[in-house]
């Protein structure tokens, strides 16, 4: 199933529908990043501009298979930006609430200057493919729904041996070379595995207490260079802080999310 | 007036009770990060959890002084957290639109591990003051409420000597030693002058779109030591990251926004 059949809307009747699919998820629990393209794909319909600029979600309760609504609400329609609220819930509970600016990108402009670089990355062939294996059922079967290809050096938390740097940078395109649109965008901001594997700290989960995105550009086709690094863990909590870019060396996103931080 | 008092929320009936108060402004308008304390002690009184954990704003119309309410509503009350949104508004309509999580400090624990250090500034009696000249109506009135001392090296864009490099460090603590509580925490994450006005680009107002503050500690009572960094001016965009030290050395928040880049 490709991601933008897994994430569609039906915004024919308020709320909007939308179901979280199966196969989207982190050992049973669907992917965070995926609920929030999911909600994003519908707050952007609802105020009828075609980009996310800002979307910050914060989880409430696990998401499992099934059938979702969503209830966009519009807080204001600006002349360059309208802000939107809504809840994703199933039948039971709310999964995540959602907060948002969309626009079009094409008409916000300004001055350029960037102080940063992409992750220097071996090409994707020599990177460390994470694959689902049915069989093992490990990695997660996230990972078959798209291709992650992590730096050699950030990998080897698989093997018992965490870099020792709470760090994680790869490449991700989805499979069978589905266009990323700017809701896969989102998506990609959650994809990866968690930079605290590398902390040789306990690995455990790091449930997201909130992710914030910010869409920065429209990625050019093809793979999205991406890097994850966290420099705070202190208090129970710690922040892990996106850059995706794209194919052409562009910032496209920058994400950062509070995470509770795995207990010994 | 303390800033207790000029963030002070009336919560005996809902929608609750505040006021912009006169003098927390830049240029007539009120300061982002003034707005946002006053919505998140709101939604702390609600949530009946002391501490903001985390809470993003989005800003939708400027604020004047005035009465102003709001409305926060749980989301979900957990173990840990509770989660509540809401919209603070004057008679005429939202000024901004909030989401939040909210839990006690004391009760989330983890291990400490933190990669970074807190900006090196030169004593506050050797850095710059802000200080507001109700003669010359500069630097805006916003600087008569708080004790803010750049980093020589990054204060001289008054003069029109930009330091070329979008980083703005200094020293900030409430006037008259008044204690810092984690709401002013949230005020001081958008207390400074925006990085853009080091960047040599056109020195104009930058608009948040959204900001979002993590609350990472509390702080000692003190001076709080300050980072402002911006890396990436681009799509009419650009992304303002805070770091926020305490007097021994904790960082006690990190904050993100995303506002509108100056137009030439």
């Amino acid at each position: 199933m490709s991601f933008a059949t897994a994430t569609a809307v039906d915004s024919s009747e308020h709320p909007f529908a939308a179901a979280i699919h199966d196969g989207w998820d982190i050992l049973g629990n669907a992917n965070g990043g995926y609920l929030l393209a999911i909600g994003a794909r519908a707050m952007a319909l609802a105020a009828a501009r075609p980009h996310p600029i800002t979307v910050t979600a914060h989880y409430l309760a696990p998401g499992k298979p099934g059938p979702v609504t969503i209830d966009p609400q519009i807080m204001k329609a600006g002349r360059l930006l309208t802000t939107v609220r809504a809840t994703l819930q199933n039948a039971e509970k709310p999964l995540i609430e959602l907060l948002g600016s969309f626009g079009d990108k094409s008409t916000i402009e300004g001055p350029e200057r960037i102080d940063a670089s992409p992750p220097d990355l071996p090409p994707p062939e020599d990177c460390i493919r994470l694959k689902h294996d049915p069989k093992v059922g490990l990695p997660p079967r996230l990972f078959g729904r798209v291709d992650l290809r992590l730096h050699p050096d950030d990998a080897r938390f698989f093997e018992g041996k965490p870099s020792g740097d709470p760090l994680i940078r790869g490449w991700l395109k989805l499979i069978d070379d589905e266009p990323m649109d700017l809701f896969g965008l989102i998506f990609a901001t959650d994809a990866f595995p968690p930079t605290v594997f590398n902390a040789k700290l306990p690995v455990a989960w790091t449930p997201t207490v909130e992710l914030t995105a910010h869409i920065r550009g429209v990625p050019e086709p093809g793979w999205l260079r991406c890097r994850f690094s966290t420099r705070f863990i202190s208090g129970g909590m710690l922040e892990e802080d996106g850059e995706l870019w794209d194919v052409s060396g562009r910032l496209v996103a920058q994400s950062r999310q509070l995470a509770l931080a795995p207990l010994p």
